[in-house]
């Protein structure tokens, strides 16, 4: 079965706001099992709305409207859907008891005219309750098409949709979409594709898709199947497979695990503490870290050290070492690192020192040139690395690396 | 002139991303004065993409497509717009030579047989260099039709639109569209929007458009005009107008000017240097203002205290400070902040201490709840904040309420 969104509003239109309703329905609707093929934005214009709306419902089974269901005369949603569908519209009792209801409990605001066109229904629709704004949301079904009407604000289309339309539509489906992500780290995008195109040329059930993340490569598996333990019995083989292709590259095979997240867990698994000491990152590399809920267990303290002086101060970096290499160097790197580890008290630690631009630069140094060094437990291993784009991405980037360098010591520490 | 967006990725589809991307081309089109009436977000399949290519070019002048350029085989944005515009592909010895480029500055990474396609380009076509990936950018002129295409990654999209596609279409504007971006902090949007909604509904020339960004509102005046000089003289009154409601709360009318520029830009006036002491931004706030050009001059180092054993060690905050009032106090944050001055010898100091959750609120002191300590030269001010959202939307917004408290603090500050 598949589903077609459409964004209805100029404030899309014109970029005043990110159309952050359509990620939304996105996620619900592939999580029910619905293929979605096709989304749009339009805005509240009689021709282009009703255009949109003709195209959706002539090539997908559902469409899902947001938007457009407000009191004034430029809400125009309800009024083409309905037209679309050949229903005349009426004053719906039950809606309008909700109105002045819901005015009654904001006491601060008045009912005016207009709002008494939010009780106007199409004839034969399903009228499904809006428990946080006076647009009710409407369900409008045709003989083999549907067109479901939700409010465009997020904090009333959000519930609706799961309180009303989430089981709703579920009703329908016969079969449920299931998915892992295999996230990778050490790996670029281009590489890891060309590990698995022949497994994405066997596009079927499961079907694999790749995503590239700044520093990651995360893998989609996405199995029909009537039942969750359906699905993994055919995800399993295709798991087994990438896990044979990547190994140790795989972090987490779960949607909402981050790099950082499963760093953590390693850390605490080996019951590890661990630091940062920052030059050119100065704190992302902290912040991403930090981003881990309970991280306060195997993470205390850290240092964002971008003088030299910072360096010899707080992690003891040796004056000779700046002199003779450089704060960009092997060198700093590994004494960044060891010293932050000493100064923390922690067993593990992290120093990153690099040139992220745009300035700072020389034939010898370019722009982009960082060196991660990573402590555990007394050993030390210092990478060099050369980030392309600009101030901003270079820092990202070297935030990754220092994690996915970290893992990868964390993993081969008994 | 019209223009319509089509975003292509079965990411956006599946709701894995949220199109940003569309947002800020749009925005940047209504900027450049061209009329976007519809957006549209299509799958890697190359039936249904011909077949919404097609109707846009039907409807709209220009077509801008984002995503679907990398190197895999269902990347397929360029070769079906190249097939709609009937024009092969060839290799171009430039793109080739940069892909060459681009893999010897990043050593760690090695070019695979599928990066070379990203050096076929289609007949007659405007090759876009891409500083920040491999997928150079491309514009296809047709009759009187365009289309553009840009790569889907916003770090490598939004410098490139910048640099060549934004002057390209300024090139076919008639009449110069100028605008100033005026940017306030410290104030909400709803409130911000309620103090000009006067202005807004005198939409003529200059027009003004609100833009919401996290902890920040961006008010951007449009003027349309023969040159820039005309363009300065409708917009003045306007800004005025801004400048009296707002005050001080306006902290640049440029573009690409940020909070964290404009706080760096004033340390520097006032030739003073900063520190950052933060427990639950962990790095986030440094984060910020080392995303600073140059900005090594006023910010020499920075600490993350997370424990309270980090905080007594590295700024000295009183253990019985931490007993009487606990880490996430008023006392503790200026504690944090006066230290943090004293440790790294910096004339101003931001504290930051809260509870950004999801675990670790109370009754008394809920998720949510962030103390900000701001010390410049002797002079300490503490302030109480309750954010909502999840923890990373409390650490973001701390951040953004550092920088604004240390701004109101140095403009006082003679």
């Amino acid at each position: 079965m598949t589903v077609e969104l459409i964004s209805v509003g100029t404030e899309i239109l014109l970029g005043n706001i990110v159309n952050t309703n359509a990620a939304y329905l996105a996620e619900k609707c592939a999580l029910l099992g619905l293929s979605c093929y096709y989304q749009s934005v339009v805005g509240d214009n009689e021709k282009r709305l009703r255009q949109t709306v003709e195209l959706a419902l002539s090539r997908s089974d559902i469409i899902i409207l947001s938007g457009g269901l407000g009191p004034t005369k430029d809400d125009l949603t309800k009024e083409v859907t309905a037209e679309v569908f050949g229903r005349k519209l009426y004053e719906d009792a039950h809606s309008k008891e909700r109105i002045v209801e819901f005015f009654r409990q904001m006491k601060s605001k008045k009912i005016t005219e207009n709002n008494w066109k939010q009780a106007m229904v199409p004839e034969g629709a399903i009228v499904v309750d809006n428990h946080n704004g006076t647009a009710p949301g409407l369900i409008l079904e045709g003989e083999n098409k549907t067109a479901i009407l939700l409010p465009g604000p997020p904090n009333e289309l959000k519930p609706m949709f799961e309180e009303a339309i989430a089981p709703y539509l579920g009703r329908l489906q016969p079969e449920g979409i299931y998915s892992k992500m295999v996230k990778l780290c050490g790996i670029g995008e281009s590489k890891a594709e060309t590990m698995i195109s022949d497994l994405m040329d066997a596009q079927s059930n499961p079907t694999l898709a790749p995503y590239a993340k700044t520093g990651e490569v995360h893998l989609r598996v996405t199995a029909k199947a009537e039942s969750e333990k359906k699905a993994e019995q055919l995800m399993a083989p295709m798991l087994k497979e990438l896990y044979n292709r990547f190994g140790s590259m795989v972090f987490t095979e779960e949607e909402e695990v981050t790099l950082e997240e499963a760093v953590a867990a390693l850390l605490e698994k080996k019951g590890l503490t661990v630091t940062t000491a920052e030059s050119c990152t100065g704190g992302k590399l902290a912040g991403r870290i930090m981003n881990v809920p309970g991280v306060s267990r195997v993470y205390k303290e850290g240092y964002i050290t971008y003088s030299n002086e910072a360096k010899r101060k707080l992690l003891g970096v040796k004056e000779e070492t700046l002199k003779a290499y450089g704060a960009v160097s092997r060198q700093t790197a590994e004494e960044m690192a060891a010293g932050a580890a000493e100064a923390a008290g922690a067993d593990a630690a992290l120093g990153v020192t690099g040139i992220a631009g745009p300035d700072g630069g020389t034939e010898e140094k370019p722009v982009g040139l960082v060196y991660i060094g990573c402590f555990v437990k007394g050993h030390i291993r210092v990478e060099e690395f050369y980030f392309t784009g600009n101030r901003e991405k270079i820092r990202d980037y070297a935030a990754v690396r220092a994690l996915t360098l970290l893992r990868e010591e964390l993993l081969s520490y008994a």
